[in-house]
């Protein structure tokens, strides 16, 4: 439709996941008005995350050296492990400030639908670093849907011999959130997952 | 949130238009584990576009050469001048194959609120283009709303003295569309410009 590059433009960021044709058009329009530093200056930071940007080798969250700054912390502790699916849930979890151990990036999920099954995530991994011994709990903290249970289960199965806790994120109604909107199988998580009261 | 690069990119493309910072953090992963010969086509590209890509002398459509490809085409006639807020606008006429003049491209339409008045426009441009005695037929294919149709009237005013015919692009019902769903202002124009059925 449009000549040469303007065209080029809009296909490559067709392909971007969540970008429609109307919004790569609309996006390559932008660039095309937009301010040659601005666009120099993503041309450039596309170039530098390939080259720059690592995965830890410990745990597989992201890094720009050979550890990612969680491993690289040594105030953190050893004795607990957090396996997550992606570097985003590390980012989700460091967030909330409430865990001081160490994380493992799975790399995505158990899906048998999409061609993902154990040996397509970090598992061995996984098991390599527990047999340290150093390890004490492991917090399951994959997506609570199917894909995430199930690799939850697994790993559970998996790690059972090794004696060591294994504990899963709780499942219930999300805080601010309205008991008459929740669905029913959060709301039955909810039930089954009550605590007492300590009054 | 990130270190580094990753944060960079997830920064440069949440300055994107419909690019929201979730849409964001999700192109930078799929970045992260894109084969580095598309993320390298798309930074390739984003240096080209700016570089390569001109708007045309003439009419100020998109243009890879000193004319674009509609003015250089000599099949067309310069009896008639369609008038266009975007170049866009030039490639969905174009996808009608109904339209064989030539075009103009204002770069926008009369917006007092974003301060854009019609000194911001190239209507000097199309004045000088009209001052040739070729055109005969103006055809105003600004958007429907509010500013375009403010921008057809102030365009109106100025060429009238010229004597040339000035036309609008009908509003009415959508082809396809259904009259129980169009809005009480798209049905008003489909009454007032209703047509004798030649039968």
């Amino acid at each position: 439709m449009y000549e040469g590059a303007v065209q080029d433009l809009i296909d490559e960021l067709g392909r971007l996941p969540g970008v429609g044709p109307k919004s790569a058009q609309r996006i390559a329009f932008h660039i095309l008005n937009a301010d040659p530093a601005d666009v120099k200056r993503l041309a450039d930071v596309l170039g530098r995350v390939k080259v720059e940007v690592r995965f830890c080798r410990t745990c597989f969250n992201i890094a720009e050296s050979d550890e990612c700054r969680v491993c690289r912390d040594a105030r953190r502790g050893d004795d607990v492990i957090c396996v997550v699916e992606e570097p985003k849930d590390v980012v989700a979890i460091e967030r909330t400030r409430e865990f001081r151990g160490k994380y493992h990036v799975l790399g995505g999920a158990i899906n048998p639908l999409e061609g993902v099954g154990p040996d397509q995530l970090r598992i061995r991994e996984l098991m390599t670093r527990l047999q340290s011994g150093l390890v004490k709990e492991l917090i399951l903290a994959t997506d609570p849907n199917t894909e995430g249970e199930a690799t939850a289960t697994y790993l559970a199965l998996l790690v059972k011999p090794m004696g060591l806790r294994v504990t899963r994120l709780a499942s219930g109604l999300p805080v601010g959130g309205d008991l008459e909107y929740a669905d029913e199988v959060t709301l039955g998580r909810a039930f089954s997952g009550r605590r007492a009261l300590d009054i």
